[in-house]
Formats: structure tokens, C-alpha cells, sequence
């Protein structure tokens, strides 16, 4: 077609005579035609295309990747929580444990004894020490050094109060317990613990007293029978069996002849009470369940171990809660709020006595391994937190015996020597003194003193493991029986070189653990003891329910006469009374006496 | 052009022929040619590219931003370092400091007094107490108590060793300290201290000897005269003066003449020796730079506070020591590392003074508060961690006076009573019979003894705030003054319920605090006092060039003769030798004798 002769009609973007010339031109001077140029434009387009394709298509696989890498640093941070900490969404469940009387010199007590009688390297540590965050400021709102109600109840309400107070305020009116509150929104409750279960640490989470010696109303009020919400907890392990008991019956310490452990049956409580029940109870376990194992206190672990056929331990009544709680919220909406409480490390910083106490910590610490156990197969968001309510004893990994210069070291050995308590030696004794003066000899003569410093040395060499008490100490304990307990002990501190500043409590700051340092964020470093009762509250969403319990208790005291005031919570304290539950020389919590008639309860 | 007349040359990839066919069929027909189809095909082409493009540019967009989130967040998490620590990239200062002998007693003990004389609210804490992240364990290779020695062995070279020992192993030969690798490898170098800038702690970082008595030998090395590798600090300001003095020249505890400040300005030091000195080097000070403002320690804070005009505050040092080496490190590549320490917390603790300790505590606090101040302002990433070495005094805010059960508090207000140490109030004493003697007055007449008694009656009030010094007091003072610095302490103790176990260390865990738990996350929790100097070199990269200085003065020390590698470390000690620094009654670190006669030294 020659030039310019192209039809009229021929639409302008068809250029398909041009095409041709430059094509034919193109075969003769071997140069690019446009078409070829075309041609190549559209292998380029497709190139292009292709290009682009792969471009968009990594990128959004990049994107994808990132996204999914940025949401997966972003759940790793803390986002929710008013505090940092990472609260999990929906169901879960909160173990708190409280180490009573635990201050930061226990740990590398127990911690050292262990490695020597493990036979461990240096850094061989405790569970414990691996789940370390933060301390505690423990004073109350009436002294710098708290008591355990005082100490408790900053858990319980996240309030400061007085020693003495049990989940009350200042003021003396009651305040809300984070179990209350938990209870009240569908969680299931339980306490775990070795003391009894109307002692102060237990008693603040589901009753409110003004004064802690009350142990016969709270325990009422535990199982629900004078509480004015109902019942707040659904299972019970621990010691303390004297005070559900009717006055008069054996093992009784109750003052009135209520008879609680009727009246818990009357509240749908099933109770146990023996060793037996325990191991046979299996998973039929139904809830709400008392489980009473001690007319007072569970024996010291240290004695414990020789009697373990008739008092669990506290990692087998832990391990038991956490299961029966686990089952029964199986299928709820809410989880549980456990306390489990190793009571009795109190006791032995009252008692001055660190062979029993490293028991007791280590006794915990298997405890807290149980319980990550629990929590590592837990299908449900699981986090403990521990920590103590006071240090007990001044306790210091040190002691200076004479005037020259001590050395630097202590003795675990002499700690692992002994094989039960200062307390339970001292019953030993007494039992001995016991029988002599039931045998009618009143004043010991010459051959009776003989026998009895024999059988003092028998007894200390068997008890303690010590081969060389002195003649002041064989004095001591021949001369002052009353105060054997307290002999003993300082015969095991001062040859471990264990130093105690008090029988009492001090104001150290305790420790703070968790299975979880994300999730428990918030006690992270040094904090008021009541920042811990705002974490367990806060951790299980339960601030408005808290008040509103306490809006309700405060409501129900308002609308009582005086007198069913002081039936409820108890008259209101001298300013002069004693109230941290401490009366007696070597009586201890005032218990040493109280509880020395019942059959089964410790020495 | 009729179908199939298409030239043969005609290439196969054009298809001018068919198009054409196809554009007039299709002007006849009506419908869209291929041709048709292609123009729009190319118009759909340009469509999908520009589409593509757009994809691919909002993927890559997307991209970018999730890039730059993702990084973000990757900061914010602990990245770098084996131990989880967010390690700054490039230049850096570390700031390490140690409260030597500061248990977690004396942060409660401190808290309560502040908030007790200024009159705070209960949660009012201190600055230390913003800061916990975890404790350290301080066992050292010999003893479950440590000393200074071993304690700042685990922090200089990130080794257990035997108690006494100064940077050498338990094979008693020389490891490496972090400081001579900070300074090898560029950083600038200082200690900044209130004791002997030749004891324990300090010694340490820039010296290796067997027995931390060896003070003078601990001079020499620091300056670099004797050290084997030269001069490993820049800046030291403390106390200790004597040690660098020759004997029998004023002010010398030296046993030889040498005279270490000459030999110090031989290697290039300046040195200032005075309050008026330090005022008045400005920024002018050049390193390497050594302040030596005491002849033995520092005054106690306490003491301190009214002789301002002599001795600079650890605040004053600190402060002044962070902006000279912060000016020193402005244009170089490297920053700076420098120890600061609370020197005499742990004497306050040997002497049992708790009014001397919460001073000496408060002072620490202040400290830190300056270099968190300098932290904030520092354009170079500057890191502070601290911690204890180990407890001393087994320090208890709780004592029990009576057989009675105790009340559970103790006296802030005792200690704030007292505007002196025990120790100077001792020195009071002891000038007044010094005085007496000096008169010819050997023993005390009725008149001198009445005297005496009304001096001691005065005494106590102003100097401890005491007014009911018991006639057992009285007595002791009088009959015993060589142990008056015991009884001067134990009468506040007492009167404020602060219990002590011992006049040595004890074996507690020590608390461990940083300006930044992500950059020193591999402190959290706890750990071996060791881990804590693993983390200074490994926060400075320093690892390699630390092996490189241990192995460089192992290989010193074997090329030496036997009597020079005495002369170096001095010699192998005895099993039976007692090196902890401790040799007398009432005479903590052995030198409350030796610096009895140096001029301006504390008492």
C-alpha cells in the first residue's frame, strides 16, 4: 500500500502501513522498526509487569511477615493493666502465697544449709530465688513493725490498718477482701495453710474482726455462718480444729459449746479432718470442703516428717487445692483465687529456732515447685505471686559470740544435725518433768538430777544433734524447764552462729516472687505492702466489686445495734491493749499455752 | 494484500498482514478486532502496571512503616547482649556503684528515720528504693561470709576468691579486673570513694596483692608505679592519704619512706589533697587526677556535716568526678567507667551505730540521686548499677531488751536525737582522759571521777541526744574506755530497739539497683555477686580484653623470680591467717589503731 493511500476510515492508532515501510525500510538498512521497537515495548510491558507483580507480591509478603512479627512484639509487651502488668483476657486463675515471717536473710540460710547437706555447688539455688522481683515495706498503720492481721489484711483489702486488724480499717469498720470480691464474682475460693485457719493471714481473706484473738467468731464467719455476705470460701486446709469444736468436747479450745463443724455441714461444708480422709477423698472431692488436720497448728516440718501418717504436708495440701479447684472451674467462666500460706517460718523466727525454719522455707519452697508445676500444665491462665507479710527474729546469717572479733561464717552444719524442733525437744522434756511429777516427786533429789541431766543429754544429742551442752545451758534447762524451748534454741543458733535480734517481728522488707514477671509487672521493684493487695485485685478485675463489698459490710454494721456490733467484729481496742496476738513469755502468738491441752496440735 | 501472499522475510512476530485482515472484517462486521482488542489490551496493560505499581508501592509503604514499628519495638525489647540486655550501641559510660555493707535492713531502717525527722508520709521512700531490680548472692570462695576483699574480687574480675583477696584467685595468682580492660581498651577510669582509696573495694579495680592489708603495695600499683601493666586509673578521690606518704614524714602510716605522691606525679598525676583544692580546680582539672582529702577515711557523714569545710561529701565528689570525666570523654570514641562507693555504710554496720549508718545511707542516696541527675542530662547512653558487697552488723529494725515478749516497734526518733557517731563520741572521751594523763592524772580521784562522770553526762546528750545514761553505762565508760565506741553505740541501739547479731559481716543477700532494668536486665532477680561483674564487662564489651589482662599478668607474674612475684602480690597466706582485715577487739578493719595517729583521719 503506498503512502498516503491509506482508507480514511483506517482509525489513527492503527499504524499498520506505516508498520509495514518501516519494517521493509528496516530489512534494508538492517536498523529497528518501531514495530520491533513495539513489539519489544510489549515484552517490556510484560517484563514490567511481571516485575511489578513480583514487587507487590514480596512486599505484602513482607508486610505479612512484619505484621505478624510486630503483633507478636507487641502481645510480648505490657499493654494491659493500668500498672504494665499483662492482665490475660477472660478465665483465669490466681495462687497467691504468702511466706509468713520470711525476711530476705531466710533465704540464704536455707539456701546454704541445703547446699550443705545436698552436698551442692555454690550456686545451687532455692525455687524461690529464681522467681525473685521486687520487696515489700510491711509497717503498719499503728507501728513501723507490723503484725501478721496488720500485714494480712494490707494484702486482703489493700488498706493499711492496725496490728491486730482483721480486715478492718483504722477505723474499725470492715473493709472488702479481694476473696470476697472474688467469690462474689463467680471465682472459687480456697486457703491452704499450716498455721490454724483462724490465724490472722488466713482469717483476713473471709472474715472481719477488730481484734485477732477472736479465732472462735472468725471461725464462724469462715464458714459462713455469722459472715454477713454468706460464705466466701470453698475450700479449707489447714490446722486449727479446736476452734470448731463445741467447748467441752475433746480437743475443743472454743470458748461457747457452738459446735462449728455442724453448723459448716448446715452451710453445705463437707469436712475432713485425718490424714486418712485426705489420701482417700481422691477426685470426688466435692466443694465447699474443710479440711482440718490439727487441733492447733500442723507440727513444724522438721517434726512433720516423722509423722507424715498423720498430718499431709503443705506441697501436698497445695497440690490437692490446686487440683480439686481446678476441677470444680472446669467448666465456669471464672477460674480461682487460692491463698496457700507456709505459716509456721513465722513461728520458727518466734521461736528463734533456724533448724526449724530452714525446714520451713525449704518446705515452701518444694511448694512454690509444685505449684509452677500446676501452673506449666494449666490449660488456663495461672499466676502466682508470693511474698511475706514481716521478717520474724531479726534473723542474721552471722552471729558474734565473744568480745574478740568474730569470724566471717556461719555453720549450716549444726542446723543439719538437728533433727526436730526446739519446740517439739522442749515437749520432750516437759513430758519427762511431766511424768516425774505425776509419779509424785515434786523436788528432784540427787539421783533424780542425775538421771534427768542423762536424760537431757540423751535427749539433745538424739534431738538437736548436739554432743557438748555446756553446764550453764544443762543448768538453764534443769532450772527454768518454762523456758526450755527458748534454751534449746539458742543451743542450736549459737553453735550455727545464727544471730536473732527479737522473739518478735522487724521491719525489714520482704521479698516479692512470681511465676510470671510480665503478667505481675506491677510488683516489680520496691513496694508499699498494699500495692499487693491492689495487684490481686487489679490482676483479677475485681476494683469495683471490691468496693461495693465493702459498701455492703459497712451498710450491714450500720444497721446493727451496738451490742450486735460487738458481736460481729468485737468491741473497739483500748488504745493500751496488746493486739498483735502476743501475751506470754515463750508463748508465741499466745498459743503455746492455749493449745498445749489439745491432743493432736503441735508442742 | 490476499491472505498467504505475506513475504517470506517477513518475520513471524509481525503480524501486519492479519491485523489488517481483521480491521476491515471488522469495519464490515462491526465487531472488534484483535487489533481493537490489543489497544485495549494495552490500555488494560497499562491499567494492571499502574495497578501493580500501586500495590506494590502501598506493600512497600506498608513495608517501611512496620520496618520502622517492628525496629521500634525491637529497642524496646532486649536485644543485645547474651543476658537479655539491651546494650547501647557505640560510645557509653558505666557507673557502677557499691553500698559496702548495706543489707536490705538499712534501706528500712534509713526510710523510716528520713521520713521520721522530715516529717514525710509512710510511703515517701528513698531514691534507692525506685530503683530495686533484684539481689545478689555474696558467698565468697572461702567462707559463706564474705569481706570487702572477696565481695569486690566477684565485682573486678567476675571471680569467687578467698576472703582478703585483691583481685587475685583462689591459686593466688592475678586476674584481670574490668577496669584494666575499660582502660585498655579507651575508657577513662575513676574510683570515687569515702574510705582509704587503697581499701578493699577500690583496690581491686587497679592493683592484685594476696592480703588486702598490703595498703602500701595497693598505692604503688594504683598510681602505676609498681603495676604491671602502668597506670589502669584516671581519677581518685577518697581518702587514705597516709599510704601515700613517706614514713616518718607527717601524716604517714607508710612502713617505707617511698614517697607515692612523687612517684605519682612521675606518672603523670595531679593531686589535690584539700576541701580548698577540690573547690577550686574548676573544670580545669586535668587526669589523670588524684583527691586525697582524709589521711585515713573520711569522716562519717554524720561527723561529717559539721566539718564541711575539710571534707567534701561523696555527693560532692561524685558529682565532681562524672562532669571531669565526662568533659575528659567529650570528643573521644570511648566513655568513661568509674566505681563509686558508700564506703563506711559498712563501717557504721562493724561499729553497730545505726544513728552513723541511716547518715551514711541518706548520703549514699543522695548520690545516686546525682548520678541519676548527670544520667538524664548525659548525651552519651551512661548506665548506673549498684549493689552491696555484703551485709555487716546482721542489722535488725526490731531488738528485744527484756525477757518479756517485745512490743513490736522500734525508735526512728532515737537516731535522730544523735548528732555524732559512736566512734567520735568515743574520740571525745578518749582526749578528755588523754588530757587528764597528759597532767599527770593516772587514776581518777573522787573529785576527777565526779568530773569525769559530769564530762560523760554532757557528753552523751549533746554528741548522741541521750539524757538517761544508766549508772551500767556510766560504769562501762568509765571502766572500759577502750571499748567506749561499743557502749556509746549500744546506747542507742538500745534506746531506739535496733538489734545487731554481730561486729562483723553477716551472710545475707544484698539488694541490687540500676537507672535502667532494660539495659541491666540480666541483673533482675537474683544472682551470684559474680554475675554482677560478668555484666560490667560484658555491658562494656569487654570479655576478650578481660582474658587478655588476666592472661598478660599471669604470664607477668610467671616470668618473676619467686622473691619479685612476693614483692608484686606478696606471699602465699597461711590457711590459719586471718584476712578479712579484722585483728582486733573493737578495732573494725584493723585500723581504728594504725590511723589513730595520723592527723586529720577519722577517729
Amino acid at each position: 500500500m503506498p503512502r498516503g493511500q491509506e482508507p480514511l476510515l483506517q482509525r489513527p492508532g492503527s499504524q499498520n502501513s506505516n508498520d509495514r515501510i518501516e519494517e521493509e525500510d528496516a530489512l534494508l538498512t538492517g536498523e529497528r522498526t518501531n514495530k520491533a521497537q513495539e513489539g519489544h515495548q510489549h515484552v517490556r510491558s510484560r517484563w514490567r509487569e511481571i516485575g511489578l507483580f513480583t514487587w507487590a507480591l514480596l512486599a505484602t509478603v513482607v508486610v505479612i511477615i512484619l505484621g505478624v512479627l510486630y503483633q507478636h512484639k507487641q502481645s510480648e509487651q505490657p499493654s494491659n493493666g493500668d500498672d504494665g502488668s499483662v492482665i490475660p483476657k477472660g478465665k483465669r486463675n490466681l495462687i497467691f502465697m504468702v511466706s509468713d515471717g520470711m525476711g530476705p536473710t531466710s533465704l540464704a540460710l536455707t539456701r546454704e544449709w541445703r547446699q550443705y547437706t545436698e552436698q551442692l555447688p555454690y550456686d545451687d539455688t532455692l525455687i524461690l530465688d529464681d522467681h525473685l522481683i521486687g520487696q515489700s515495706r510491711t509497717r503498719s498503720s499503728s507501728s513501723l513493725v507490723t503484725d501478721s492481721a496488720a500485714g494480712a489484711t494490707a494484702f486482703s483489702c489493700g488498706s493499711k490498718s492496725y496490728n491486730g486488724a482483721i480486715s478492718v480499717l483504722p477505723d474499725h469498720s470492715p473493709c472488702g477482701s479481694v476473696m470476697e470480691a472474688a467469690k462474689r464474682m463467680g471465682y472459687t475460693t480456697g486457703l491452704v495453710v499450716t498455721t490454724r485457719i483462724t490465724d490472722a493471714t488466713p482469717a483476713v481473706f473471709a472474715s472481719h474482726v477488730r481484734r485477732r484473738e477472736m479465732e472462735d467468731e472468725i471461725a464462724l464467719q469462715m464458714v459462713g455462718a455469722t459472715h454477713p455476705l454468706g460464705r466466701m470460701v470453698d475450700l479449707m486446709f489447714g490446722g486449727g480444729r479446736c476452734h470448731f469444736l463445741p467447748n467441752g468436747t475433746d480437743g475443743s479450745c472454743r470458748a461457747d459449746d457452738r459446735d462449728v463443724v455442724k453448723e459448716a455441714a448446715g452451710e453445705g461444708w463437707n469436712y475432713i479432718s485425718s490424714r486418712e480422709e485426705f489420701d482417700n477423698m481422691g477426685t470426688s472431692a466435692k466443694l465447699p470442703l474443710m479440711g482440718l488436720f490439727a487441733g492447733g497448728d500442723v507440727p513444724y516440718e522438721i517434726d512433720r516428717r516423722s509423722q507424715d501418717e498423720i498430718y499431709p504436708s503443705l506441697e501436698e495440701t497445695a497440690r490437692s487445692a490446686l487440683e480439686i479447684l481446678s476441677a470444680e472451674t472446669k467448666d465456669s467462666e471464672q477460674g480461682f483465687f487460692v491463698m496457700i500460706e507456709g505459716s509456721r517460718i513465722d513461728h520458727a523466727g518466734h521461736a528463734n529456732d533456724p533448724a526449724a525454719q530452714v525446714h520451713e522455707v525449704l518446705a515452701y519452697d518444694r511448694t512454690m515447685a509444685a505449684v509452677l508445676d500446676f501452673i506449666k500444665d494449666s490449660s488456663v491462665p495461672t499466676l502466682m505471686v508470693s511474698t511475706s507479710d514481716h521478717e520474724t527474729g531479726g534473723l542474721a546469717a552471722a552471729r558474734q559470740l565473744h568480745p574478740e572479733y568474730p569470724d566471717y561464717l556461719w555453720f549450716p552444719g549444726v542446723l543439719a544435725n538437728a533433727s526436730h524442733s526446739a519446740a517439739y525437744t522442749a515437749h520432750e522434756w516437759h513430758e519427762y518433768l511431766r511424768a516425774k511429777h505425776d509419779a509424785g516427786i515434786s523436788e528432784l533429789g540427787h539421783t533424780e538430777t542425775v538421771a534427768a541431766k542423762a536424760f537431757l543429754m540423751s535427749l539433745t544429742r538424739k534431738s538437736l544433734g548436739i554432743e557438748d551442752a555446756t553446764d550453764d545451758e544443762m543448768n538453764s534447762l534443769m532450772n527454768k524447764p518454762d523456758i526450755a524451748a527458748y534454751v534449746f534454741a539458742d543451743m542450736i543458733s549459737s553453735r550455727a552462729q545464727t544471730g536473732w535480734s527479737t522473739h518478735g517481728h522487724s521491719g525489714a522488707d520482704v521479698n516479692i516472687y512470681t511465676s510470671d514477671p510480665k503478667a505481675a509487672k506491677a510488683l516489680a521493684g520496691n513496694h508499699e505492702n498494699t500495692d499487693i493487695g491492689a495487684f490481686l485485685t487489679n490482676y483479677l478485675e475485681l476494683d469495683a466489686e471490691l468496693q461495693a463489698v465493702t459498701k455492703e459490710l459497712q451498710q450491714h454494721m450500720s444497721s446493727l445495734h451496738p451490742e450486735e456490733i460487738e458481736a460481729f467484729l468485737g468491741s473497739i481496742p483500748d488504745l493500751t491493749e496488746r493486739l498483735d496476738g502476743q501475751d506470754h513469755l515463750d508463748h508465741y502468738h499466745g498459743d503455746h499455752k492455749r493449745y498445749a491441752a489439745c491432743g493432736s496440735c503441735t508442742v
